[in-house]
């Protein structure tokens, strides 16, 4: 099949100048401390050590002002959330437990005391904690809690009597669990407790609770090492057991909900529930912090393997000539398709990064829902990407990528948690599917005549559009070639726009009809509802990847850019062909095309594969692996 | 959709007995003897402690009969091929790293002796390599050639004055690569090298090079340490060079080809090529013992997993109780396809254990090679079933999943490179292609209109087969119910054999329009060719499956079998349907039905997966995972 003209050569600095996008100073300049050597490499330290290690990187970070990027100016801070989380992005280029350690630090126990704080505590600890003379812990997860926090158990029971908070782990379920900075660092953690005052309980509210005084464990805290773990060894990671722990009255981080000193509880919202969700959402930093570093991880494994498949020959071509594995289509395949995710994703995260910093204190409830969920499923997208693509270019490297040396395999081990943590990904995704169909929720609340005879006459509409259609789409395939229709930008676009509405349309049906218990309902439909969070996704990052190709000047980067968007829409089309045969939006004969097209742009795509990568700007050292020399 | 009835309660004990077929006393006797302490787990063992561990277990092993059940019973083994393979399998359960250094020592490095060596080398060696007092490795691939072992650069060149051969690495890249045994342990190489002799090259011979003498690394060679590794710590893979070295002509293991005194080379096998695959084909036990022991990884990963998904609640229904993961279709799917799929493994390995078990030395080539495309397409597919399963397993368990405690992360870093060792699974895969297609060979070699006529007359009538069998399955489905027929094993294996039949086809098409390039006519086919090594196992592995059925006496156990061989069969089906819609196998509504019916048959089995996991057997020290308890 013929692809659209792709350039000879195109230089990496102009695709760099587009990836870079609003914060390119930013990250030009991490890029240069990064290159330090005090970011070295991890490979063959022992647990200790590379906690050791970790911790001065990073007491190095913070004499920079990247730490302060995120914070308060009135305490020192930069005021900048987009360069914060972006600078946190950076770092996951290098060794992630670097980044997951100042995530912790920075961002989950210093941005929740700034967020679900106020002045009080501000004035205490923000410059402290920026400038680590104050090490910290974010103690959500329990043993027994981990998606499901609403329910968490640890208490906090107020005192009237001194004034004092209560902080108690009733039992072994509810210690806190994989806590970072706790197994050996931290002195004081945001510690999330059912709040109990007046023997009634107020739902989850953060208290900052000290768990190591001049290095000693506090008392009636006991702390547990977690151990060895896959990866990011270099983060103590701890569990926390609290043995009715006293703090005062004031380590409540009281912005979202305050008791007085005679317990009075009171709140600028009022339902429990909802209040917890907007004390989550001022967290989603963290969220999209992972999100983003996890694509830098995966772009250095894409980088790795790419020159290693550019160089690394294997068998003879008759004429005696040894073929670069990368010349070989099932390389290609391996590599390129997640080589224009990965560009995709990037330019999903700037835009994302971009409306996070962008959003007022004061947006609308819904706008602020709407930034929570693309965080949500941008996330579990990109942590999935990593850790397929990861495994991918493991696998491409053959037993050369199983070495240490050659950095896979910490990659690898590190980044496998990210589809865990920071929200589980299957669940992330029921919360964008969730968040949807709040547009159909009148109709699940309201069973009345009037509401179901709305639902079928919009479900009519439905079919009867669906049969018009496939029956447009079969049109159109006998008016122009294959070809001519697949590399049509508006068409890729009104594919993944009109499976996102189905699969949501699905969905919305199935609840519906289906009988009396609630779990049930949900679940028998489960694979749908988690298909229209995925679908959601796709089609956001398809549509951010379009509008990044107009802010690239260069025409022949941007030519080229054209065609690794072809080939992200193509072969994301051509993996889930299936659904689109399925429901008469393509026809058996297009889904071979599509199949003929996306091993077009692989062959064509080939000889640009190194100036793709080299465009990432992974910091060398981070690329320097023995097989490459 | 209805699925057929599935009994209340299943005695695991009667699945095992199926499981354990035919080498079922010595999987029991293995399983007892790894209960023993000193098969300890290894977490937060640094490598050299690790490496120590594992040559105890190592030593321990040898005081038994089993590393000597695969050699000659003239020199103490046990003749006893199968049984050999099983028990390597058998140590899949635990710490891998035994397993590997188990099978490099008596499998690789003992295999090359007993297989391609000759009595003299037998009765020197096989006794000392048995009862490890001779430590050794299987020095094949090189840095610069892994996969294309034909065309490796070690050279032996046969000095008939001091009737001698020169052992060399020319330059780095000939260097030998993640030699296990070497880095500590190693004191004999089996060296693959170019052996030369009158100055006329005779292709790749296996050579006893002594590679340590007394501890201290012997004159001439180099080793060194390849260093920490993603997993399998517990072996000491090094890299060797040699400059020059020296070995007596009786070194050679000349049982394909010798070179007398004089200089002169014999050979029973005349081609070069042909030589040395047959030397290599001798050698497969080790890729059947990979495949076997990467199954048993994954189900103990399994094991672990459904066990969590059991006992692990999260999120109450509306009536407060809070729900078992596994309860969620979103969990069933991710777990219980991957877990039938473990079953049909597992029957497809134990037959191909019987077949290796029971060919005949004198055996007609045809057979041979049936066999080694078999145990290297097996080997493929088990090796990713694993890292894929091993992948859900981890993520399944959540945090937990990645704290080294709860086994899951070593078993996914010990496996990771089961995928590219004893053959990267994507070569692999092409040799099963290549082997289906010298049915079509005279056709390639033979472009006489006469051969071209033929071709396209086959491929007509092959046209006029699709289109009726299109028509039979079309009216199939308005004939009966899609459940009925889903159902219908008969169905199934038709699918399973016609995909098969229809991609061999269209590959030999493909290569037959290709151009006058033959590596772009190859190319450009390559994902075919991939794919139709892959169905063809396909079809294999569900033809294992049923005729395992039929050796289950227990009813109940049967029936229970019937339903995950199904789960098998219909997921493999549904993961593929855009194939099936594209061929005109499968109109949509059965697609949409195949979706359906393997959601019914999660939900159905989903009460029994604690009884199919621990049929298994695994033992419980290899499950004890602190997330359990």
């Amino acid at each position: 099949m013929d692809v659209p003209a792709v350039p000879a050569k195109v230089d990496p600095d102009a695709l760099t100048a587009v990836l870079d996008g609003r914060w390119a100073a930013l990250r030009r300049d991490v890029r240069v401390r990064m290159a330090a050597a005090s970011f070295r490499e991890t490979v063959g330290l022992d647990v200790e050590a590379h906690r050791a290690q970790v911790l001065d990187q990073l007491r190095k970070l913070a004499t920079t002002d990247l730490p302060g990027l995120g914070f308060d100016p009135a305490y020192g801070g930069g005021g900048d959330v987009g360069g914060s989380v972006t600078s946190f992005e950076m770092l996951g280029f290098g060794d992630l437990s670097l980044m997951v350690k100042a995530g912790v630090q920075w961002g989950l126990f210093g941005g929740a005391v700034q967020l679900l704080g106020t002045a009080r505590h501000h004035e205490r600890y923000l410059r402290r904690i920026k400038d680590l003379e104050l090490l910290g812990c974010f103690a959500m997860t329990e043993r027994g809690h981990g998606s499901d926090v609403q329910h968490l158990r640890t208490t906090a029971t107020y005192d009237a009597a001194t004034g004092e908070f209560v902080v108690h782990s009733p039992d072994a379920d509810a210690a806190k669990e994989y806590i970072g900075n706790a197994a050996r660092d931290g002195e004081l953690a945001v510690v999330f407790a059912q709040l109990v005052t007046g023997g009634e309980s107020r739902g989850v509210h953060a208290f900052l609770v000290p768990i190591r005084v001049g290095g000693t464990t506090a008392p009636g805290v006991s702390i547990e090492d977690c151990g060895v773990k896959a990866g990011l060894n270099g983060v103590d990671n701890g569990r926390l057991r609290f043995d009715h722990v006293r703090v005062p009255r004031e380590a409540l981080l009281n912005r979202f909900g305050d008791v007085a000193p005679d317990g009075t509880y009171s709140s600028p919202i009022e339902s429990d529930g909802r209040r917890f969700f907007t004390m989550l959402g001022t967290l989603i930093r963290g969220r999209v912090s992972v999100a983003g570093s996890a694509g830098n991880a995966a772009k250095r494994a894409l980088a790795l393997a790419v020159r290693y498949g550019d160089t690394r020959r294997q068998f003879a071509k008759p004429d005696g000539e040894e073929v670069a594995i990368l010349d070989y289509l099932g390389h290609q395949r391996k590599l390129l398709p997640a080589l224009a995710a990965s560009y995709a994703l990037h330019f999903a995260q700037e835009e994302l990064v971009s409306k996070l910093h962008d959003i007022p204190a004061d947006a609308p409830d819904e706008e602020q829902r709407e930034l929570e969920s693309r965080a949500a499923g941008l996330k579990a997208v990109a942590t999935w990407h990593a850790t397929s693509t990861i495994q991918t270019a493991r696998e491409a490297c053959g037993g050369a990528g199983y070495l240490a040396e050659n950095m896979l395999p910490a990659l690898k081990a590190d980044t496998d948690v990210f589809t865990t943590f920071e929200g589980d990904n299957t669940v992330l995704l029921q919360l964008v599917a969730k968040g949807l169909l709040t547009s159909y929720k009148e109709f699940f609340a309201d069973l009345s005549p009037l509401a179901t005879a709305r639902f079928v006459a919009e479900q009519l509409v439905d079919a009867v559009l669906e049969r018009s259609v496939t029956r447009k789409v079969l049109e159109r395939l006998t008016e122009s070639a294959d070809a001519e229709v697949l590399f049509d930008r508006d068409w890729q676009l009104r594919m993944f726009e009109d499976r996102e509405e189905h699969v949501l349309d699905g969905v919305a049906q199935r609840l519906r009809r289906a009988g009396s218990d609630p779990f049930d309902a949900f679940n028998s439909a489960q694979d749908h509802v988690l298909r229209a969070g995925r679908v959601h996704v796709d089609h956001l990052v398809l549509q951010a990847f379009v509008s990044a190709l107009s802010r690239c000047p260069d025409a022949d980067a941007r030519a080229l850019l054209e065609r690794v968007c072809d080939l992200y829409a193509l072969s994301t089309l051509e993996a889930d062909r299936a659904w689109f045969l399925e429901h008469g939006r393509l026809t058996a004969a297009r889904a071979k095309a599509l199949t003929a097209a996306v091993n077009s742009l692989c062959l064509a795509l080939r000889p640009h594969a190194r100036t793709l990568v080299d465009a990432f700007a992974v910091p060398e050292q981070f690329l320097a692996a023995p097989m490459l020399s």
